[in-house]
């Protein structure tokens, strides 16, 4: 018989049917009770056998982590804390699993970094169970979000052949003989004996390529992976992360501000209303994590609070210039409490700044905009000001920026100045220039770091924790 | 005024109201007669301007390629071709084009590889337009699917620490200093100073780390960018592509094959149900294509023909042994124009074994099943016969193999001698074979070659012009 998903059983009104269930073992109690799980839900559905129905190797058999298959019939839970429940009538084990071996059984509450060493199996725990199918579903979210306003997907390069963005380190990668590779006849390292016949590295944005496209259809997003090859160890960064960017043609700065609060708005309230069961968990769990710290370090608002103040609420905005008079006349900066004091226009902000804004003076997100151009990127657009650039970044409640995006310079003479300046390599960037030089149209976009939501969504605390297998120097793993 | 895009006014009842659109000049024509597209639809929006009411210099930067902003009226068009028209009131240049130096003005009908040199602008033309635009249908089709059934979308890692699955050759992801690498006391590079302390490589398929999902939450799906570093020059390969690979828990072979023809239904229906334009248009095209062909080289049914035929018709299913009675005893066969004979059971099927199999015997997509061991991958399920495993292809008219997967093997004790037999290193699979040990179950995938599916579904021809900027030995522009 067909089997049905826990899932759809648990919603099922429960009439004696017969139905076969598969799953995983959660627990065995009283030689009677089985609780299964099989991924479809965070729950768990009760099979209820005989008493000593099973011979007793099969009993001993039924432990934590074993795979079974159970026919029975779905009938009203007579105990608490489910509606229906499987009586069983016949049961067959498709996997063992041996206790005496089986690592999540060997510790019993596993942590978080002992889990990140058996990653293959740590998505079977309720805490993983839960992040991951959040972050299913905000994937989901995300490109129906953009389905519906008539974006299209671009699959922008990983293997690209310059670091024009300069974004950050880079990841070579090649096919050259790595102890011995060719040289040219001044002994250095001939690349165009490699795969490409150049040195190519992994992509860290595909923004440059997604403005082209932006530029004839009108209104795209990438959704893929991008490095860092940042000798990096913090619970905010990973060498191999999935990011974001959408570009879009006839927007400016404040169109894509919009855009950038109508995104994530959509993108939590559908975790809101698609991963309650789930939510509820992570809220639990978030809960407890905060309670093992000093009163004063814990956050205000509980997980589900915070996704619900963000779905509900405006982003507050304001320009980089005002944010510099909120900091300077601050406590903080007043009583030189920040590691970094805020004492003039023009310093880039840190975290500590940041937060200060989102979470004791606006107590919301908050958008900064019209930056100094000195910190920002090359491709910025230029404002009339003569010193600032129509760049934006959102920030986020115990995430810091979540978003940053700009403006992009449609003008060729200001860019190819700006790119001079730089000393950027304007051969390089040809094709980018290009969409300057023919039909150029004014246009913005953004990128956000996946991890980066599905840690605000989740109340997750290290990014390592959100991704299946995380990278970050020294692991590659799996 | 805020821009409506030309898709949404196409589809507008026009009652003289005022609009706004922005686009590029596909053509002006009598100083009169401005075609614009938008990129939201393949199709152009006529604006008429009165003539003479703009000044000289004006008229002559209107030219193809040229960006423009359009205030006026939305009316019913007196003229062929389309049902409204926008009457300008006033017109804005946004950015230039001088004709002298655009690449597609250049040419007069631009070849297909003519365009991969210039592809940040060939999206600008109705046929790249047209393929990018189902590309992102397909793409969202994907995830669509696998949503409504409850799978959940995995990112497994691009970067990888084994070549565990032997799928084809790699391409190294290193740090090392390329000229001068640390070596260790023997000479040999020093892996443990590179980034990730150890070799580390371009992954070839999710399919390993997807599995460790399945046995997780049940159903789950990858989507993402595969790589292959070998020097394929063909229509048929790159070096960067996006594969699709679902992985279930509780699936036979059966239930695997079943799944893969409900997808590629689903998929091409979908295509037919929401890329009607485009692929009108692409169909048209493909008929001129095939025009220049010798008669005997056409295909029998267009291409909206075969999308219908693959959507309608079930797919035949048969095993190997008998796919091999069919070659055997087939006229190519025995006239001797296969070039490579089939005289015995256990080889490898050619490309023209399999579109005999699909083209000319059974005219309908194929699924092959239970190939010899010999010529399959070590994780698929042995079957009882001692010689086969539970493997299948999906074969599809003028792509062949469009779909690889097979039951996995989910006995410890014979994935492990199959491990050993073929000398694959046991210590890189021991969280592959920890599946096998803990609560194991049956299991099966496969694989989807996304361009495969655009190259079908399109009816392009050559792989490098379905993915916006294509990766190939000597390639790595853009």
């Amino acid at each position: 018989m067909k089997r049905t998903k826990i899932k759809e059983l648990l919603a099922t009104a429960p009439t004696g049917q017969s139905v076969t269930v598969n799953g995983w073992i959660r627990s065995f109690r009283n030689s009677q009770f089985l609780s299964l799980n099989d991924g479809s839900t965070l729950q768990n559905l009760q099979a209820v056998v005989e008493l000593n129905a099973l011979d007793e190797s099969t009993q001993k058999r039924l432990t934590t982590g074993a795979c079974i298959s159970v026919d029975g019939e779905l009938i009203a839970s007579l105990g608490k804390g489910q509606a229906v429940e499987v009586k069983v009538k016949s049961l067959e084990i498709l996997g063992d699993c041996d206790p005496e071996a089986y690592p999540l059984q060997l510790k019993n509450r596993p942590s978080l970094e002992y889990l990140r060493e058996i990653a293959h199996l740590r998505s079977r725990t309720n805490t993983f169970g839960a992040v991951m199918r959040v972050r299913h579903a905000m994937a989901f979210a995300v490109h129906k979000f953009f389905n519906d306003r008539g974006f299209s997907y671009i699959h922008t390069p990983i293997i690209t052949g310059s670091d024009a963005e300069g974004a950050g380190a880079m990841f070579r990668v090649t096919t050259l003989d790595q102890a011995n590779p060719p040289r040219d006849e001044q002994g250095h390292v001939n690349h165009k004996e490699d795969f490409f016949g150049r040195e190519t590295n992994l992509t860290v944005s595909g923004q440059l390529e997604g403005e082209t496209y932006a530029l004839a259809l009108g209104e795209i997003y990438t959704f893929g992976p991008t490095f860092r090859a940042e000798n990096s160890n913090t619970t905010r960064h990973l060498a191999e992360f999935w990011m974001i960017e959408p570009e879009m043609a006839f927007y400016e700065l404040k169109d894509n501000m919009q855009l950038a609060q109508d995104f994530l708005q959509y993108l939590v309230r559908y975790a809101l209303d698609n991963c309650a069961d789930d939510l509820e968990f992570l809220n639990k769990r978030a809960l407890e994590e905060e309670q093992a710290k000093p009163q004063d370090q814990r956050s205000e608002l509980s997980l589900l609070e915070r996704l619900k103040f963000v779905a509900e609420n405006d982003f507050q905005r304001l320009s980089y210039t005002e944010a510099i008079d909120v900091l300077k006349n601050s406590n903080p900066n007043k009583k030189k409490k920040f590691q970094y004091l805020i004492d003039s226009w023009g310093v880039d902000l840190q975290s500590e700044h940041e937060r200060y804004l989102v979470e004791k003076h606006f107590k919301k997100p908050v958008i900064l905009f019209d930056y100094p151009a000195n910190i920002k990127s090359f491709y910025m657009r230029q404002n009339d000001d003569g010193k600032t650039v129509a760049a934006m970044d959102v920030l986020f409640p115990g995430i810091g920026e979540i978003i940053g995006g700009s403006q992009r310079e449609e003008r060729y003479d200001r860019i190819l100045k700006r790119v001079n300046e730089l000393n950027l390599p304007e051969k390089d960037l040809w094709w980018y220039l290009d969409l300057r030089k023919f039909g150029s149209a004014p246009h913005s976009g953004f990128g956000l770091g996946f991890e980066r939501l599905i840690l605000f969504v989740t109340g997750m605390t290290n990014i390592r924790d959100v991704i299946p297998f995380p990278r970050y120097p020294g692991n590659a793993e799996f």
